[in-house]
């Protein structure tokens, strides 16, 4: 009998991660200069529809979306739905959330004219593409991948769309033949096997695709509020834990006085043995614009329930014009849909052509 | 590293299998008859890109595939050719065999007017259906399935195509609501997969889809006229072994001359005991079109090499204006291509509003 999956670990398989800044940015693997596209490259990244983002995802992916949008000529975002579905989903919900994302994104700085934001699902190449690339890949080249081996811990068992979840990534990237993508270090080994099956096609099949390289990052990470050594997460069951980035000036003053430090009464950024000080060094810097020791220098003097106030006046200071923002873009559903419906169309423009060669190459037509 | 599967055996996953006689036709599986399309029934069919079929094929499928045309009001048969490639396919090689299988069909007497004739590859909504029917299907569940078991013994490994070809297979098949779908033994399983898909389908989601019955038949096989405890295999790599529909008079003549037979010189039906004899037996009786004692009868007083005449006799008078056919219609590549691109485009009429429901009630929109 075939059942879906159950577990509830959202935030798992998104490809996003965070550059803290664009000077830190620097490349990985290989790149073939010859096939890219000419003018400097493209950027491709995709985000699950998970809804509004949280703080950490908006430190540790949009904020550097929005600055490769200026550094890079060609740049596609896709809220990738199809991944979604590789864990249950409530459909009316997964709806809301795809339009709540869209217009998050759209209220941190993601520019519609700048970037190519769009639906996966709605592109169907995507889903073909990634046919064929299963096709070139061995089932054992999966088993020991990110997001099968931290699902099997969980339940021993799971959905062959999980199981093929790094296949139909490596799609979403070829598609356009993009040639950097922004990642985390959970997401090496997924963008190896985009690599590696570029390599495998363009050996079998003749050049075609660029090998992308992987633009890591010396990552700004944020931990929860409630338990600093884990990553700041959409699933956590304590409400206290996580900052969303639609939260009220009340909601945030409450999460940051209830947040983790400990019992000294200084302010010091040392996230090893003061994780969870060194967690809102990390947040107040960020929202601040600030470097970690500028930040530090502002608390000199300050305990840390003083300093939990200017971390929480930066994070209104910051978040209040988004979540303004998202609130206006909400309310304007055929706004949102008009977007996504324009950012399908460009990205289908780039995606059939790409996708009719392939077909062409592999002896469908 | 990624590398394709390596082994040859092509026709294992071919969905075609034979009903002896439309009169021996009976249907299995359960049926919810309130989702059939108005009218009676859809069927839907396969059949991998081989090039010209061989007679197995033609007795064990084709046949049938023909005599369906007029007992059911939808019927759709596709060249899947997103199957093939879980095998390693030659993309020239490929081309042409998906042009040499649609003039074989048409020269077969598959009817355009009556039946959907198309090209798999060229509706991308198989492709999209099934990923989404992968998040619903559990890895074990597919661990057990023939193409896999087949596969693993053979070399333990395969691609991931490979391992998820019958969930491509359920959409094939629910992408058009279908109601029945021939299979042979080999492949109840798999349209058991595609009944466990709707119904799961339609319990998350809404009843949509009916659970497709199977067209199961007391099944005529054609063995390989050189070892005929095995089937006829297009791969056989004894070119004697296996008739195909455009072979000249001379190569059938000399074929059935070298059939293996046995020492008994009377003709009698026995596959059991005497398969060579008994395979030349069904060969002549399907190919005259009469009963197996009519074919015993007529071979009265003969002895082996005496019928062998009469059976070649037989597979000429059939296949000649067949074979002279595929060779009117290769040679006119414009005219294929057209059946199949109507073909394509009343296909895509038909999956494309199931695809936009499906993707409304799993929350894309």
């Amino acid at each position: 009998m075939a059942l879906p999956v159950r577990t509830q670990w959202k935030y798992l398989l998104t490809f996003i991660q965070k550059h803290s800044s664009p000077k830190r940015l620097f490349s990985a693997g290989t790149c073939a200069g010859k096939q890219e596209p000419p003018g400097g490259g493209r950027i491709f990244s995709g985000i699950q529809p998970t809804g509004v983002p949280h703080l950490g995802n908006y430190l540790g992916a949009l904020e550097n979306w929005v600055a490769l949008q200026s550094q890079y000529p060609s740049v596609l975002y896709s809220v990738v739905d199809l991944h979604s579905i590789t864990q249950p989903q409530d459909p009316a919900q997964l709806r809301v959330n795809i339009l709540d994302m869209v217009a998050s994104l759209l209220a941190c700085g993601i520019d519609p004219e700048r970037s190519i934001l769009f639906q996966q699902s709605q592109v169907s190449e995507h889903a073909e593409l990634s046919w064929i690339l299963g096709c070139l890949t061995s089932m054992p080249r999966l088993r020991h991948l990110p997001q099968w081996k931290m699902k099997s811990k969980l339940k021993n068992e799971g959905s062959v769309g999980l199981y093929t979840y790094p296949v139909l990534q490596a799609a979403d990237i070829l598609l356009y033949k993009s040639t950097h993508v922004p990642v985390g270090e959970d997401q090496v080994q997924h963008l190896e096997l985009a690599q590696d099956l570029a390599r495998v096609f363009n050996n079998q099949y003749g050049d075609l695709f660029p090998e992308p390289r992987a633009l890591l990052s010396s990552t700004r990470k944020v931990k929860s509020l409630r338990e600093p050594t884990a990553k700041m997460s959409k699933s956590d069951p304590q409400k206290m834990a996580t900052i969303n980035i639609t939260d009220s000036p009340d909601d945030i003053a409450l999460k940051i006085r209830r947040a983790v430090t400990d019992f000294t009464s200084e302010v010091t950024f040392d996230p090893e043995t003061r994780p969870g000080v060194s967690n809102l060094v990390t947040i107040h810097s960020a929202m601040a614009m600030i470097t970690v020791e500028e930040a530090v220098s502002q608390a000199k003097g300050m305990d840390t329930g003083a300093y939990k106030k200017l971390v929480t006046e930066a994070l209104i200071h910051r978040l209040t014009p988004i979540r303004e923002e998202i609130e206006r873009l909400r309310a304007d559903r055929a706004h949102l849909e008009g977007v996504l419906a324009r950012g399908t169309h460009r990205a289908r423009e780039l995606a059939a052509p790409v996708l009719r060669e392939v077909r062409h190459r592999v002896g469908f037509c």
